[in-house]
């Protein structure tokens, strides 16, 4: 079968030359005689790998130098639990956006820690939306303020911070390097690798230096950020095959034109795709409020969940995969992230245009 | 250049038939048209490789019905962490027998959350040698008693294992399912993949189920057995690609004959090395102790510092990769892990020969 447009949630689709990349050396890396999968991760051919990728993610944000850059494991899931762990101090307080089923994750697992003030809640809300920056009232004193800005799911996305006094935590796992941001509003920023970045297995962490002192005297060793900070990711034996990927995925969004490149081509495709909904004359409904809609996760709904098996069954059939919304909410979902072609993009928005007129 | 013989002590050599496999299915899986890393975790392709690596270790290790597997991230350095949150009760007191680098990192950890006992310590013992089942004095009414199977830097196994009233916990890390053991006399076993087992990024943990309920509540959510027992191994996004070449793995080990084939080919390769390094009339000294001489990561000295470099040197220009001592101890080390082939023992041992005889 040719290569299908892969519309999954995460993992997701990778770049094709990435792939075709790590195949060719997957046996045998630039001679060395081994995979590098099987090579030590404190000798020089991972080192340059390592190395590599933090610089060009660095890079890619432009990253100030008090910023560190860490490959942790356990992807935004142990994230939700390190982050109270090193940011919470015992008697202080935590404000969080509960703006979805990620966001409701993480409020759950930092309630397990401390105390959480829930600012804001559109986590029910219909259309699916996300509060407006205005709308945050923040605690006074809070160790910082979390918030997830893409949920996946819902198909929402932030489309400016809000900026409280109090450091800025942002789940960026469905749009991290998708678009420009500017890395001093953020305290942390944490990011699973399996949709814009590479396979599953890695989260990237950018913590400003400052917080790496916060921790607690009771919090694991392996689960404070100063420990992997202090040795450069490599205080363990780190997901070395996962990061090599991630090299060769930011080496492919360098040549995309960065994330400035990279944002004109995903903000494209996702104006494709919501021009088809509002087209369509109300047979596909957008569950978004469209000043939240997401350029990474676009979903909808069709007249029937009926029509939309056979919607998912015909699209499938056609190599275009990976369609059906989550579980939780049903419907519709096309994530189109960093790696996903234009040319799915088209192939779908023409797939949809045909099965309105035989089914509308 | 050809496959080297790499004894590098993990990221380690990997099954060159796995390599292989994994390289021709890497860029369409299947007839999929996407790569194995491309695919949601909660699909039917990756549900059938997940399903069948858990079915495979279980077969390994013929594991009763009442153990689960698990495929967590993060190592055995997370384990360190997790075996104390998960285990010891806060007014509880655990055993830990220090043995070594991989031991003491282990005992650190726990330290941080609670009460530990060193009921024997060999850490800095010369030759390196573990205590023997009967030197220990349990602790009464002990969490758990925690060992390390194979000091990897050392050079030392257990040969036998200690029954204590408490579960014993072990860090297998550098021999699980290199050799046979009795499942029931473990309460939990831990191995990082990179030896043993697969690339770097995930560790599997096997566990007696009635140990789930033990875990304290003011443990995160993540870091508890239980969340990730529940929901087989899928609360978060597993390590997809790395679970992939561990079902690689554990076939191809099973196409060995199991672990009671592979344990006669690992005892041969042992044998044939130590049996070079006492032959070679005191120029090849054995840092360990004969009667805990690990099978797996065979160490030694040559007369001087100013020869062992020469050695490696040597060794490396023939192929002989990977043979330095942990820098924290120095010397030779020879890791000779399942997917080691015997033809690179006799190659070494060849070389061994030739370099006493030029240099002795």
């Amino acid at each position: 079968m040719a290569r299908v447009f892969n519309f999954g949630a995460g993992p997701a689709v990778l770049p094709e030359e990435a792939l075709l990349e790590a195949q060719r050396e997957l046996f045998d890396y630039k001679g060395c005689g081994m995979s590098i999968m099987e090579m030590s991760h404190r000798g020089k051919e991972y080192a340059a790998v390592h190395e590599e990728a933090v610089a060009n993610l660095r890079r890619l944000m432009s990253l100030p130098d008090d910023y560190d850059v860490l490959f942790l494991q356990g992807g935004a899931s142990a994230q939700f639990a390190m982050v109270p762990l090193n940011l919470l101090p015992p008697n202080g307080v935590a404000d969080y956006v509960n703006s979805g089923a990620w966001a409701s994750k993480a409020i759950r697992e930092a309630r397990v820690r401390g105390r959480v003030n829930v600012i804001a809640d559109t986590a029910k809300d219909l259309p699916t939306r996300l509060p407006r920056p205005e709308e945050l009232a923040f605690t006074d004193g809070a160790a910082y303020v979390h918030i997830t800005s893409n949920e996946t799911i819902a198909g929402t996305q932030w489309k400016s911070f809000p900026r409280p006094a109090a450091p800025l935590v942002a789940d960026m796992s469905s749009d991290f390097l998708s678009r420009p941001f500017d890395p001093r509003a953020f305290g942390l920023i944490y990011a699973g690798a399996q949709k814009n970045l590479g396979p599953a297995g890695c989260a990237v962490v950018v913590v400003r230096k400052d917080l790496l002192d916060r921790c607690p005297a009771d919090v694991p060793i392996f689960f404070r950020y100063k420990t992997h900070a202090e040795e450069n990711s490599l205080y363990n034996t780190p997901p070395t095959f996962t990061i090599y990927m991630i090299l060769l995925t930011t080496r492919w969004l360098l040549a995309q034109g960065g994330v400035n490149g990279i944002a004109e081509r995903n903000r494209a495709k996702a104006a494709r795709l919501y021009a088809a909904l509002d087209g369509s004359g109300g047979f596909y409904r957008g569950t978004a409020a469209p000043e939240f809609r997401s350029d990474m996760n676009v979903t909808w709904r069709l007249p029937s969940e009926a029509l939309e098996e056979k919607f998912l069954k015909e699209a499938s059939a056609r190599g275009l995969k990976g369609l059906k919304g989550h579980r939780s909410v049903g419907g519709i979902r096309a994530s189109i992230y960093n790696a996903f072609p234009p040319a799915g993009v088209d192939a779908l928005c023409e797939f949809m245009d045909e099965f309105r007129r035989a089914n509308g």
